[in-house]
């Protein structure tokens, strides 16, 4: 088996170590900053490489070894690389990403520490109506004058509920915060109680790390249109961080993963009379409803189903 | 090795099967339900002597066998039992609770469906000051006349908004919700959007499944004197449920686990210093300051440090 | 929210009641029995639609929302399902088994107890070639004579090592074993160190335990043509036991996933192109080499390339 | 919340940097060598304050903070650093060893490639008797001459299998292997069969990835004195690594976990009673057995129970 014989000197990104620390900002107060990582892409061929027992290569063979494993859908050597970030988010964005477990976290405790007066607001264009057709999408746009009353709305109860937040916790500070009360309590309410008004749009804080691997699974969810927007917008920064972090393995990832496409047995059979026969109705032997019309769309082809 | 041949029936538990999808409530809204589980004590003891290569034995060798896994660390063996609740809990407590990641979530979607106007309102006794030694705790009462005022400030900002969810959603039907606005949207604000401004007090669910040893390390964090108040009253629950389900596992878990406590090793040298001199003060020449007042309490010993 | 309220009872699946604790027997030596199991296709809907929040609808519905969450790749429904099995296998299976991590074992331990003299020996169709092409393939067959000869060197080989085995253990017993031997201990060596020159095809014995996800994960990658046929007969025997345990996923497994499709990029691109010049040869705009095969393979179409 | 802005620098440890790529040689022909590392101490305390909100101190403050949180069983800022090691080992170490499954690892495929003839052979000293008191333990000393003739067998049967192996790959050309057969086959066996008769003691290779909280749980089981020899030189080494990488936390783990104890419910029942009674006897109210005989052992006092 070969192996690089020491001395070894860790892996670096140039790119990577340039945007260290940096705060990529997201919506109208959350960031993704970069804080460590470890390996390359060639720490993902040399791990694949164990297997083979052979050692390094040129970059171009690296590269092709990289889309060869995605191809094929191996999933270990890319464990071998991992990120880690500081990231702010909005709370209910916050419990769609930490769904995804094979990761590390910690996060800002409302527990422990006093929240900041920060909460999401969706900017006018990203308000939109309920969709008719996908219960869990949007679709449509408000008029301006509307979108302002929306905004208002979502505005002036967060600002609300932090001023109660404020005022449960300062005690006998209380009236700093603006209200007179004489029932106002000497000491200010437990922390861990005082918060729990708060909006899901208040933003928390968190290191988040995760491997190669688990990250392009999380993309792979997160950086699709079916994800909610206020996910995408943060999966889209990561998965420019992974360009820069790891360039062979973001094109296949690209190639292979995010812009592919799966067919299903019957989608294969349907796609074997279609090329067969030249004719797209052939499909119609094998699918039909959802399926049939996502597999014309697929494949460009309009018609009236 | 000894193997039971066929024909098998599942273990079942009659004290489990006699609760199944009764809900016991927590808190003002919550409650948790069996679902489903599978194995008890036998199962555990199976899967350990399977290790060993020998049969079953009598009930009362299985739990000195169940006493000493637990003594002894061993996890696995636990791992082969599985329990499924359905579980109604405020979100700040899913948020603490979904940190165990070793489970299987499949939670209610507030982007596909609309939430009900549940939140959580504290008791009058579990509101408490901020604690002043603890920054995650809290102790001392407060007047029943501020308790009043606090909780009814919590109720409001709740009241309000979901008030503002409801009108958000409504678009034009907004009138019957109680507010009449110039600029009320024709149709409603996408659902996953809509529900933003609802604190963290409202009340989600879910169907949460883990294994006996991963519940059971849940629970020594979670039924913990450390935990905050409202996420210990789901856990006292989930203990009692482990009683009637694995009663030998139930009962080696408080010995060995809940109950019991870790020494360091400066603590074993202290230890074995005072019981060789008979004399307590022998401990200081190892343990200081928190860590000798913790060792003083441990062993019930009262001085002046 | 629609649930089921108390009384509930433990869903069961007869088809897999019928074959609990029946050895289904694998290679020369080897079985999977079922041990026990937690839930069913109605499991699965049931946590699917606490998303929804509505309740229990016919089968047939259970069985398209089955179809679509496994088509759109919806996953964690799937892990509220649980199969444990008893599983004989040969090492050098296990070594490649126990690779799929989220998983519950216990294990027979050769440190504890005293392995049997079973060992895997390939039936002579089972002896192949080293296959030129692919690097962890066989292809081709021996002669009989030769494949005779080749099952007489795995054989002596492990009854040699098998005997060495049982005269480490034995000490002053040895000569009961068939050695004479002027230094040979008095009392045997330590069970973990005799054992260690038995080789991988010695049986193993272990408890295996997983939810129904990552079971169709393992499937995936272990019923599949690429998987060493030793393996492969076990994933073959779990895939049966999977269709009597679930069908409706099952079915849909088999559809969506394992006689599925993965499409690139170019793929998706080559395959427009073709459809809509009618033109296979339109295909190596986008696609060239080993993907381009691979293409024309998946559309059934020859071609000189 | 303070965080550093930018720019970055990677955490880096010189005593680490210095041993990159060294081999430790282990047993005698396996080795582990540090390949890659994310973290260091200051990267523990940078995430458990992110959870206090508070931002870095001194070293000095760094070591308590470290030392708190391994007291009180904080686990999450310990996966935040990362050691990657490519290992060699004996088959039946790496069986051990692969249990730990929160874990990246790509190992040396026998499939894709041809083993070298590398196998354990147990060092004199280590050749021990079955322990009489522990099953899977072992204790007392062979006679050079009995040693001798275990260490040849052990050898000799290596060889042998070795060998047939050589023979089986080589078709064609195993005359050069040393063995004359008429039946010889003309092209080789497949390599993922030929290798089946090697035993468990040959060496394999891999890439190992872990967490520094995982990596102590492995090192807690590992370097303990229950652990077979074979495995605790590894974890061994892997220690001396972590002093150097993390001396804070090794430091730590010294103390809080690896030397020291964890008592009982009635163990802490039973001190309680010495410690007011001033008489060791006490404890026999609340523990018999094996456990009063641990107790009394911790406590180094020694009686005839």
């Amino acid at each position: 088996m070969a192996d690089n014989e020491k001395p070894l000197i860790r892996p670096s990104v140039a790119a990577l170590d340039g945007i260290l620390g940096e705060k990529f900002p997201i919506l109208n107060h959350g960031f993704i900053r970069v804080v460590d990582y470890m390996g390359d892409d060639a720490s993902v061929v040399q791990a694949a490489r164990v297997s083979y027992g052979s050692g390094t290569k040129t970059t171009r063979e690296d590269a092709a070894l990289i889309r060869y494993l995605l191809r094929k859908r191996h999933t270990t050597p890319f464990e071998m690389c991992e990120l880690k970030v500081h990231v702010k988010l909005p709370i209910f964005v916050a419990r769609q990403w930490i769904r995804h477990r094979t990761a590390s976290v910690n996060e800002y405790s409302a527990r422990y520490s006093v929240l900041d007066s920060e909460f999401y607001v969706p900017s006018p264009q990203d308000l939109q109506l309920q969709s008719s057709t996908n219960k869990q999408g949007r679709s449509g746009q408000f008029s301006q004058e509307q979108a302002a009353a929306i905004l208002n709305i979502i505005k002036q109860d967060a600002e609300r509920s932090y001023s109660s937040y404020e005022y449960l916790l300062a005690g006998g500070d209380g009236s700093e915060v603006g209200r007179q009360d004489s029932s106002q309590p000497e000491a200010g309410l437990a922390r861990e109680l005082a918060r729990i008004g708060l909006g899901v749009n208040f933003y928390t804080q968190w290191y988040w790390k995760t491997n190669l691997h688990n990250l392009m699974h999380f993309l792979s969810l997160r950086a699709d249109a079916h994800a909610q927007k206020e996910i995408r917008v943060y999966a889209d920064v990561l998965l420019d961080i992974v360009k820069k972090w790891v360039p062979s393995t973001h094109a296949a990832f690209l190639e292979y993963n995010l812009h592919g496409a799966h067919l299903s047995r019957s989608a294969v059979a349907a796609l074997r009379a279609v090329v067969k026969e030249m004719d797209m109705n052939a499909a119609t032997r094998f699918l039909s409803g959802r399926e049939l019309r996502e597999f014309y769309d697929l494949l460009d082809y309009t018609n009236n189903v």
